[in-house]
């Protein structure tokens, strides 16, 4: 049970209404989910998280379903349950098959392993990886 | 300076060499970087890494440039300043540009963001995320 | 359930039966919580942590409502449900809204999120911002 | 060295201009810190990132300087060295002395500790803690 | 539940299989646990983090119980509930008392907050500490 | 440079100069090392935490050196460049060799390698592996 209580629709104020029909038109879906349920007991932290969310996650240079990807590595480090579950649904419903969810997770393990590594060890940085912008 | 004496090609042991060949050949490189060389004071450790990096980075379900990406995003969160200098290297020489880098990062942000909202507000997992495997 | 058996007052070593006392004589409550039951496996382990909790947390240059929230913070930031769950309780009784709340948590995110940013660009330090003793 | 070349105010485009000008009249200074000219590599993270700082970090329902020890305390536990020092001195000048530094420190040092012991013995949330919403 | 479908032994490949059965034979067990049964929807994953666990866990420099030791300590420390469990139940089978297991949660709680400290003061480490290779 | 100004013995308190004295006495040092000079701005903190470094990493259930050990786990885990290079440096005082520094970094990898993969993949946790208490 979240520490704050969740606001649904029909007791959401018309501040909160807005940001949840946005979600709601953006993605196509006729409800919204937990996570900005709970945001919305702080209607300026519900609006802010779900507008940097939007634009965040649309295509630019990367397109959406890498962003996806990246957001599951992300959460699977922090162990972050609620995101784990989201971002997993979410990257599934754009096309990540079995397959690609294995090899984010094996990416982001070795990463988290070799981060230890080089952390432990205290490896020097090469020179020759340093950016030269001259 | 590291906490363990880096091996260098000419000091190596046959077994050692052996590994320092194969990242080179599989990297076209002439040279390998602190990280191996760190490693190379417990050979097996640095066989069985050096072999992980070069299976799981290959070409998979996922091109090599998004496991580049994924690996720049947990490095980020880990704070591993030495990965973050060698996988951004990298992913540059794959063709990263500063539009997607600057992408990756705010992704990692938004997501260790919203990983402690959801964590600090203890929001419960919908039912709709859980899979149904059935 | 916990990993070792929690130690009931009525099973409980005159030695733990008096840090029980202390932290009841303290915060004026008629019993311990979950987290001092399970500690008391260690007798030694739950006198020095609860006498580091008591004196830390008491009034000083901060007052306590301020080290419950900086408490909430790390809490969320490190996803210790049980920390979550027992600091938001004793911050609550001590005055926390939920208005303040929220916004402990957006503080919290938004740290996480430019602690990331700081860390994966690697952006060097200001010279303005190292303190001068001399 | 940062791993995008910052971007010095001579050569910033108008939108970013904009920004930095906003950063300077919010905060009376007559330049900008590194953090910024580095996020400049992308003008729309550059705006959104300082919008968020500006809005979260202003008076509310917690007072500035609260704001700015829960930052201390988030940036010690990921280990930002960045963050670190610019949010210290930023705290100093509202008037954080070495005396409250040392305290948010101690708490943040404690809550570490704690969230390990409630993790490694995986301590059950005692039912008082839940919240009753009703 | 998990986010892929655990693959029974009924149900797996030939190749899954080998795997199960050198667990099944390395630990002299009758089953594996559910960790390599998720693993199994990636073979490759599951044969290569089997062969490192049973290689990088078996006696060396190391006896099998201080391993298991540092498995809890960086579990506690990460959070992850699973390992926790596995860890504590595999060191208690190798002979852990309560007393070892108090003692490794409170040495890794006492790293946890004095890396806080060194990190949120930002100490500089002592010439003395350096390895000197020559 | 550190965040505060360390304390030099001839310009400590006598209250700092009694913790001095006691680390310097049970070291067999005769001096005492950054991390004590800089936590002696606050000289209940100095008190505390040395009396827990004193305490804690005494003989017990486990030896010193294993305790050095867990605690280089914990610092490569967390990434604390002061922690790392001052536990190397005193478990290698008290025997450690290169081969086990090797080992104790590489179940710290696989330990964070493992944790994401049971928290990225969200396993459920085996019933066997739940104690019983009874």
């Amino acid at each position: 049970m979240s520490l704050t209580k969740p606001v649904e629709y029909a007791d959401a104020s018309p501040e909160v209404r807005a940001v949840y029909d946005d979600i709601m038109a953006t993605r196509k879906v006729g409800a919204v989910n937990n996570f900005w349920k709970v945001l919305a007991c702080d209607p300026a932290l519900l609006r802010r998280t779900w507008e940097e969310v939007r634009d965040v996650m649309a295509p630019g240079a990367l397109d959406p379903l890498t962003k996806e990807l990246i957001y599951i590595a992300v959460s699977a480090t922090n162990n972050c349950e609620y995101c784990s579950h989201s971002h997993t649904a979410s990257a599934r419903r754009q096309g990540m098959t079995d397959a690609m969810f294995a090899e984010v997770l094996a990416v982001t393990a070795l990463a988290n392993k070799t981060n230890r590594l080089a952390n432990g060890f205290r490896v020097d940085v090469d020179p020759a990886f340093k950016p030269s912008f001259g």
